[in-house]
């Protein structure tokens, strides 16, 4: 057996990959501008362990629950991987509560792990890239955690997104007004995210078949299609039955705070979808989406919205915490910068100095040593070899500019730059090296 | 059972810690450091799974491997958490070759999870941030992981370091020409580590039960406390002795090798040390142990060394691929840096508007985005509130500048500027605010 795995060539996990140079310095260029997107806002990083135990996990993502990495640690603890970051985020809050600054703004970007089917082109370890505020009510708080992800979007180039926002109260109170039983309007939520994808007439039948009256959901399809843009519209369109049932007086409220500071921020692109719902059970008031209207198949690279009990409920606080949050889908977003040509890719960067000569090697380290004074990646070539397998190297590792110093170069006082991108080459003297070689990578 | 889950306030699992923003924003800008420190020598990053088939981690790590978290997943696969980060290397190595620029330099910050004795203070997650180079044998790669590695430790503001270093080769050819047995040789490696800490009486001993003669000992140490500075002083040591095995003459080259490049990088405080071994058995040629002069009880904050068998081993590859590496002992650097005063906590910064009119909330609202436009970070309290309340935000969050405006700042067109840190105030003028907060904040 010994012999046998000695032979065998190791392999990744299926669902599991690697990250080599050119999609890890993509991902950290793309993440380090997130990052200073989320911190203009003020929200702050955190961070919290891959294992938690297994109980303070169960329990809180339903059905799915059963893709989740569990076993028992040496120490016969039962002990889960993380599966997303905002159950970790309610047992710290639960633990740190009086500690914190109220609200408390926080972002994390972390792995998480499921057990998905790879079949469908998901994968077992993915990136969660989220932004809540815990602790507060305010309509603010949804707003800005809406503009810091549009912000973060808009950083990495992305022009045209729309931001489709609805509130759950309002669904909620619009089901309740229709006389749909709240057992029955977990349902229709859930079928009312369908008509993104599926048309009408089958989600229509679908609704009646989980019980609805057809006259029920002719009304509600009345709603959901009803083309809302501002405050104005939100406020005039249920002017009537504002005092229906509570439910509509508040989500009517929330949504139009919620769009009036969104207003104020300058976030633009905002359209209200009443027919928007996010199928999860646990958002209570604003629910968020945001789309790519040139890459309608992506469907949404971000999303979220409120969610008052959770973080009560799963820290064990025995009381509710407001609390709102944004997430970023990082791989379908990156999916879509490259689809838009917008990824950043491994940026020629760098400088190669060629190693010709063995005498010489202490003159191609200083030189190196002179450049990363100057805050200039740069690295010798590891011995004397050909010209070309040192351009194949450069070309590889994506480096911008060799630079080229031989006998001639030398007794001359001249060094040769070679621009790797343009493949242009010049001499320029010695002492001017930082000053040329800035320009060439400039 | 549920009743009391849902009772229990969630807790950390044992040796698993959180990093909340104070914390998190000190070690992101750590971390940022010493990634520029190895991209300026030409390091690129990559990220490899936190799951590996468990086989391909078994049997790398001695002993120690009964740390290991592993599992069967739900598909009945074996698998285990990553361990470190060179054997994961090692197999995406020896996956991606032929596409890999050669040598392959790149540098990887992550976690790791071991099953580590929690009352020594050790944690079960703790980050490894390794620098490596596969595929060369030069002096160079040797020099330049060691020079990377001492670079982002320095610009993290640790003036006072020594690099020790040595050769197993060397130690190696020292212990045949005394006629130890490669048998008793790795019991006295491991002995020699001792030294540091144990006095030399002590493992004389212990290598004597562990069946060396004393005057085999005797003149093991009399190589060991050899004051020895730069490859003059190797080469005059090992003059008479160079062709008494092939290992010495290796080693000596090899050493002064290093010793060499590392004087053409300008690498300071590197001292021979021919006690220095580190235990582990994979290295094969250069040791090195970077230390703290100012605090001896650290131990060492870095180290590593060649290992030219283990990425061909580990990789499955059939041959061997020369690699030498670098490791930071992040969880001891940050407190070391801690205990020098050098820690760069969590800086103030940024901008809080403060809440006092709900009349105002739009031009509070346009303040913070003409703050976030000019790329200072910055938000609006989240409701009206007493001011009492929100300075205490303010300090909770260390930000380092408040925006006040009133009644009587409206209609003057100023604006209040209450620098955090030295508690002073001015007013000045609304469109001189982006300079003004700018100058504060510097």
């Amino acid at each position: 057996l010994i012999k046998e795995m000695a032979n065998n060539t190791p392999q990744l996990l299926k669902g599991f990959r690697d990250f080599g140079p050119g999609e890890m310095t993509a991902r950290q260029i793309m993440l380090a501008k997130i990052r200073a997107a989320f911190e203009r806002f003020g929200f702050q990083p955190m961070e919290t362990p891959a294992l938690e135990y297994a109980q303070t996990l169960l329990g809180k993502y339903g059905a799915e629950e059963k893709l989740m990495y569990r076993f028992s640690d040496a120490g016969g603890r039962e002990v889960a991987m993380r599966y997303d970051l905002t159950v970790p985020l309610a047992r710290f809050y639960a633990q740190r509560e009086n500690e914190l600054p109220r609200p408390f703004k926080r972002y994390c970007i972390g792995p998480v792990w499921r057990a998905e089917n790879t079949q469908k082109g998901r994968f077992r370890e993915f990136y969660q890239c989220d932004v809540d505020c815990i602790g507060s009510k305010s309509p603010l708080s949804d707003a800005e955690a809406v503009a810091a992800v549009a912000a973060a979007i808009a950083d990495l180039g992305v022009e045209k997104i729309k931001i489709r926002i609805n509130n759950r109260k309002l669904t909620g109170g619009i089901l309740a007004m229709l006389g749909v039983s709240p057992e029955q309007s977990i349902a229709v939520i859930r079928l009312m995210d369908k008509l993104d994808k599926q048309p009408e007439k089958t989600v229509w039948a679908e609704m009646v078949s989980a019980g609805i009256k057809d006259d029920q959901v002719a009304k509600l399809f009345g709603y959901l299609n009803k083309k809302v843009s501002g405050p104005e519209d939100v406020r005039s369109l249920f002017s009537e039955v504002l005092t229906e049932n509570s439910l509509i007086g508040e989500g009517v409220g929330e949504l139009c705070g919620v769009l009036e500071t969104l207003e104020f921020l300058d976030v633009k692109n905002v359209v209200v979808d009443l027919a928007l719902a996010r199928g999860l059970d646990y958002y209570t008031g604003l629910v968020c989406e945001i789309v790519l209207p040139e890459l309608p198949a992506y469907g949404s690279i971000a999303g979220g919205g409120r969610y008052d009990n959770l973080i009560g409920t799963a820290g064990g606080l025995g009381k509710p915490v407001p609390a709102v949050g944004m997430s970023i889908g990082i791989d379908r977003l990156i999916a879509a910068l490259d689809e838009l040509g917008l990824a950043t890719g491994m940026p020629s960067d760098g400088v190669l100095i060629f190693n010709l000569d063995e005498r010489f090697l202490k003159t191609y380290l200083t030189v190196s040593r002179e450049l990363r004074k100057a805050e200039i990646n740069s690295e010798v070539y590891y011995q004397t070899e050909g010209m070309d397998k040192q351009f194949r190297y450069a070309e590889k590792k994506n480096i911008g500019l060799a630079v080229i110093v031989g006998e001639d170069e030398v007794k001359k006082c001249l060094v040769t730059l070679k621009n790797l991108t343009t493949r242009k080459q010049r001499q320029v003297k010695a002492e001017r090296l930082i000053t040329e070689v800035l320009s060439e990578l400039q």
